[in-house]
């Protein structure tokens, strides 16, 4: 695995509950940009400065972001295939609402010039905003304080406020405010060569369409050229703490700026706050737009900023609440899960039309693109926190079903539906299809999904309205892929595709896809029989809808039955896929530690010819269909694959840490989670400057819950299998399961269930049956000593 | 296969010798642009008029090119990879020298005003120069009857020359002849969507750096952007018949004319001699391209244009005599073959700097790149008719060796060279890797045309300058590359290689790969004991200049001697490799005749998946390494591959006819034969208005040499095991080995061969050795009646 090295002490995180900094950290810049992200799941803001960077010998990247609002940009491939992905629909960096920029005279206020006397920037994550404080000295020596209130709000989606307060130390001055929008705005430049970041717009990009002003009031109206896509953003300021001022509006083509100049005062407090909210067609007609982000913008004006810092901590408690998770032993790890835990909550807020990205609203890395990660990452972790946003998820998914199925014809496929690999509203936006439409396995992550969530939720309304022709037309794809191979005893299988692994592609029979598919289409199989006898109804809808034929779900439950795994009699293991194991094995001894990840160092036809994993691809079906293998058989496969995998992929140390937790290796299971747990934290991966890793971020989750904890839900049965990893005194953390909330807590003597809130709740500690009414609890023992060393 | 259907009659031979329209069809305009092509294997000129085709409604593609003048331009990938290729290197569309505008009065001649009462455009195979004779009526009633010859020079590679002779039919006028060279040139834009066509030079393309004019003559230097390369051009007009006229320059920045204005007297003919040439960088400093194309063209002004006449029948004759080739009883056929034998004298006349495109210099497809198919179809060719030019088709590869070894340690090797999949001056220019850079078995082919070039030439002088260097460096590559498989009884192979064969890419064990590469590591061990033993001296210095050590060909020996070939044991046929077999067979029944060639229709993941061949794979190995199977092998192998070979590559019919040939599949074979013969001269492919294919125009040659006359060296000795086609009463060829030339006729009764020149020449005729001494020869019987049913 590659160097993955803490500093120390640790740059954000001094406190339990606060991400922090108290000095200025040019260097890390872009890392502190991503760290004081703030989001609500709709907007995703950067923590970049109110005042820019100009000057500062430093990169900067002040995206802010809508979820669901993208341009669609042509895809250069320079030898073109039938049916390769024409676009990608690449996430926009709007209208820049953050700038308020100060001058004391004419002396303007920028890190780049005077001198900063004391600064701290940092998050409360109970309180759910941002603050910086900076004492700043001027070139002629006026020393001012500045103290920067900053969130997005959590109760109004739309919403962004900032709170600017000035206080003269030693002078007393004319100061002008500057509070603009400003629609210039382009997605990042980025110098160094990353397959991972985001397309380059190439001139596309937002223009502005038009502006209004009025008083201390604006809205700009911005347009994208390919998407057909509008935007609103109002502000509105509101200045207090001096009687005298003039207010002026400074326009020219892409930028309005409310201008304010006063005579400051030594020791005066002066105050502007600004209300900001946006508004986009991908959620209303265009003529509704602006009217509705200056009514959001004013009316939280009326409200005041305390109003929004009150239901902004009001919010948080709540979800803390939910989560209930608490490390007693290694607050290092605890407060890493946490900020995890509190990205988690900033990504959460889809609205059925969009997903999570792979890197939330914390940058425009990947495009913004959704990934498989939504649904096998992040989606376990919502539905037993925000069962309301895990349905969420997957009628988003719903809502892109005719493009999954308009995509299944254009790969030849005369019925069913192929999920796009990445995507924003719909659309294949993967332009090197081995590790991107090649990865059919997303169609079977996304009805995994469905299937965990009836079995989390016990809500099979959704499955009637829409899980059902999900699953249905999905399982179809599987069907008209897969072929029965009468060389490996009449079983069905797949060629040409990839599966978790991206470091192999475009073979046959991946294991994880065929397990997966053979799970799915047995699945597709059941629902159809359960619906055709308990709701026939509904299931006769669905088949007119989709023409369904009664022999398919024979066929798929033929295919599932007769499914392909390969399987090494000689290792006794799970090959990868048909000829992973003919592959010499990578010489990791002689590959130095700054050639990984090997992606960046090697070409696809080096990486490709050897048996070497970016990720889990098998071991990942261990966790996900552990009920098909044996402990002794994933003890085999971990063993095997653990050794030849760079986790080169942030997806990586997660699934590895709850497989190594059930299968025993206690050490290495929690190194995988403290892992996880700092991965962007303390940029393990050097790449947290290009956005979070929100999949990793739920991961870190899966480790406590499904790891340590040994949660598993499986044909509708919730169980645990707890240990207490030797570092921990004790743990705990909350589920929600068919609508009552259970809390667990492992210490170093037992477990203890209790049944916070609902009715009752039935469950498996250890093989053995439990049952609990309200108030109830059950405290049950583990197995300490069942350490194995690997 | 794909629907080939040659129209009838034919478009362009209704006589023996002459390729020719009498009637100007639009809508196949950039076909008859490609078909009427001159060239001389150093300066290609598209058949387009001299007076342009603006407002015609066509399209048009007047490209002239100069062998190995490029730009270098960046390879926009989307998502880009470690060691992908960064530019490709794309032919220019050179000066515009071919323009001659003719003004009656103010009326300009174009063929899309007035009426054409005659027309006539035509190339006499056995003159090498082409014309075009007009009666042409203007608007307004003038008719002038306009006689154009074009020729490019088979003696001064940088010589084009025109004469454009008028002469008025019913009126007197003032006349104005521009003749100008044009600078604003750029390559051609397509709009039709084919991965075949050549890249977009989006802007980049040849500048005008300088011109200069002085009387009747001016010249005008261009550069490119990025490739830093430069040309000249220049030209030197004469114009006769008129005694009285007005000579003027006319200028702008990317243009220069030398104007005439005369009085033009009824029934008066009057010529303009136009003579060109061009220079690069490529060959010669940049102060020395203006004077060396402005005395090339005022020596061949000052030679007159019959000497230059002459030389072309001169030239041609030697060809015509030298190649002897004659099929008597398919005359349509013979006019097919007799055209790409044209094309085939055209392309030739690399100069050990440059190789030939698979477009030769007919169009900008594929960028003008050279592939492998120079030394695989065309390589013994000319190696039999021209073997000084195999020789520069060597010397080529050997002055690119040095890219082809950076290009290995891009992807990894530490030792060793990887041959640019397309290329023109080095650099590997392939965009999609899985059928560019993955196609390993190019170091193989290079390595077999040395072998081939010394066993027919007897030449070892090139083996110790420069063959043994490519080959030990080439050889070293698949050391590099491939391992030892234990669970293939320790056989060595190679995985994630694309073969001959595209419809299948990225797979393990590809049966061509392996059976060239171990014919590659044999002959390299060979070589390498042979000249350590017989050269000494010369070993040691290409061992010490590389870096060889001694235990490096006992590798390579030992890596030949256990190469792992796939067979099927149930089918007893070669799988094309590991998992081939595996796959199902593509519907045919199911695929209508537009959805071909695949390529276009079909996503490369679902053509992957399925047993189906775009061109010969191991049916290419039967030729190449004929030695290693049995007859009856390569008889289930052709049977088997044959059906589900799509030939959607031009490269796949000769082949096949090559080995029906061999296999008794006579009717099969000829076929394969006509339509290889055919192929651009009736655009069989529908392609052939994008250019020749240079490739398959050798293929037709191999059909009759390799094919029906059962041609082979192997071993340094010649074979034949002749059969004669039904359709044929006799046919005949003459090739060159070892310094004799021998001519070869088979007809109904006999076999005879000839000793035209030389001292004497031993090989085998049906198994039984025969030698023959100065002016003798022998006659033989072949077996008749060995047709098999397929």
């Amino acid at each position: 695995m590659k160097q993955l090295k803490s500093e120390s002490p640790p740059l954000y995180d001094s406190e339990p509950w606060k991400i922090s900094e108290t000095s200025l950290s040019l260097k890390n810049n872009l890392l502190s940009e991503t760290i004081f992200t703030l989001g609500n799941g709709y907007i995703g803001m950067r923590g970049s400065f109110e005042e820019g960077m100009a000057g500062a010998d430093c990169r900067t990247n002040n995206g802010i972001y809508l979820n669901g609002f993208f341009e669609s940009v042509p895809i250069p491939h320079a030898e073109r295939g039938h049916g390769y992905a024409a676009n990608t629909q690449t996430i926009l960096n709007v209208t820049n609402s953050r700038i308020i920029e100060l001058y004391l005279e004419e002396e303007r206020f920028s890190i780049a010039s005077g001198t900063v006397l004391s600064y701290e920037r940092a998050i409360d994550m109970r309180k759910g905003y941002l603050i910086r404080d900076l004492l700043w000295r001027s070139p002629s020596g006026r020393e001012v304080k500045i103290s920067i209130k900053r969130l997005i709000s959590y109760k109004n989606r739309h919403l962004v406020a900032f709170s600017y307060e000035i206080e003269p130390v030693n002078f007393s001055a004319t100061i002008k405010i500057k509070s603009a929008l400003n629609g210039a705005v382009d997605n990042h430049r980025h110098e160094e060569y990353d397959p991972r970041f985001s397309a380059s717009l190439g001139g596309l990009g937002l223009s502005v369409t038009d502006i209004q002003s009025d008083g201390e009031k604006a809205v700009m109206l911005q347009s994208t050229q390919r998407s057909k896509l509008k935007m609103a953003c109002a502000m509105v300021n509101s200045l207090s703490g001096v009687k005298q001022r003039r207010v002026e509006i400074e326009r020219s083509n892409t930028l309005v700026s409310v201008n304010y100049q006063f005579e400051g005062k030594k020791n005066e407090k002066v105050t502007l706050e600004k209300y900001v909210a946006y508004y986009t067609t991908r959620d209303y007609p265009e003529d509704e737009l602006c009217p509705l982000a200056e009514r959001t913008a004013e009316n939280s004006r009326n409200n005041g900023f305390q109003a929004l810092l009150s239901g902004q901590e009001e919010a948080l408690a709540d979800y803390w609440h939910k989560t209930g998770v608490e490390l007693d032993g290694d607050s290092f790890t605890e407060r890493g899960l946490r900020f995890n835990l509190f990205h988690l909550f900033q990504a959460a807020g889809c609205e059925s039309k969009t997903s999570i990205g792979s890197k939330g609203l914390t940058s425009e890395g990947y495009d913004g693109h959704y990934f498989w990660e939504a649904e096998i990452y992040m989606f376990p972790f919502y539905c037993a926190i925000m069962p309301d946003q895990a349905r969420k998820l997957l009628e988003y998914r719903y809502s892109i079903l005719d493009y999954a199925r308009s995509r299944a014809r254009e790969l030849s496929h005369p019925r069913g539906a192929l999920f796009p690999w990445r995507t924003i509203a719909g659309e294949e936006g993967s332009s090197y299809y081995p590790a991107g439409t090649a990865q059919y396995h997303i169609n079977a992550a996304i009805a995994y999904a469905v299937c965990k969530y009836i079995e989390m939720t016990g809500d099979y309304t959704f499955m009637l309205s829409q899980g059902a022709e999900i699953i249905f037309e999905t399982a179809r794809l599987w069907e008209d892929l897969g072929a029965y191979n009468l060389r490996k005893g009449n079983r069905f299988g797949f060629h040409e595709v990839t599966g978790p692994d991206e470091y192999t592609a475009l073979v046959n029979n991946n294991c994880y896809t065929n397990l997966m598919a053979s799970w799915h289409l047995d699945f597709a199989a059941k629902t159809a029989r359960r619906m055709s006898k308990e709701y026939p109804e509904e299931y006769k809808n669905i088949a007119d809808k989709i023409d369904l034929q009664d022999d398919e779900p024979v066929a798929w439950q033929r295919a599932a039955d007769n499914m392909f795994i390969p399987y090494d009699e000689i290792l006794q293991i799970h090959p990868q896929d048909d000829s992973f194991l003919d592959k010499e094995i990578w010489d990791f001894v002689s590959t130095p530690a700054e050639k990984f990840p090997l992606l960046l160092h090697y070409h696809p036809l080096v990486i490709y010819r050897y048996q070497v994993c970016k990720q889990p691809d098998i071991i990942l079906a261990h966790l996900l269909l552990g009920d098909r293998f044996s402990l002794e058989q994933k003890r085999r496969d971990y063993n095997y694959y653990e050794p030849i995998t760079t986790h080169d992929s942030s997806l990586s140390p997660s699934i590895f840490g709850v497989v190594a937790s059930e299968l025993g290796y206690h050490e290495e299971s929690y190194r995988f989670f403290t892992i996880s747990s700092r991965l962007d934290l303390d940029n393990l991966f050097k790449d947290t400057h290009f956005g979070a890793h929100i999949g990793n971020m739920a991961g870190s989750w899966l480790c406590l819950a499904y790891g340590f904890a040994g949660m598993r839900t499986q044909h509708g049965k919730l169980s645990f299998k707890p240990v207490l990893p030797d570092l921990l005194k004790k743990y705990q953390f909350r589920i929600f399961f068919r609508g009552t909330q259970l809390e667990i807590q492992v210490d170093q003597n037992k477990v203890v269930y209790k049944l916070l809130q609902g009715n009752s709740i039935s469950f498996k500690h250890n093989d053995v049956a439990v049952k609990l009414a309200t108030g109830e609890q059950f405290e049950g023992t583990y197995f300490k000593n069942n350490s194995i060393t690997s």
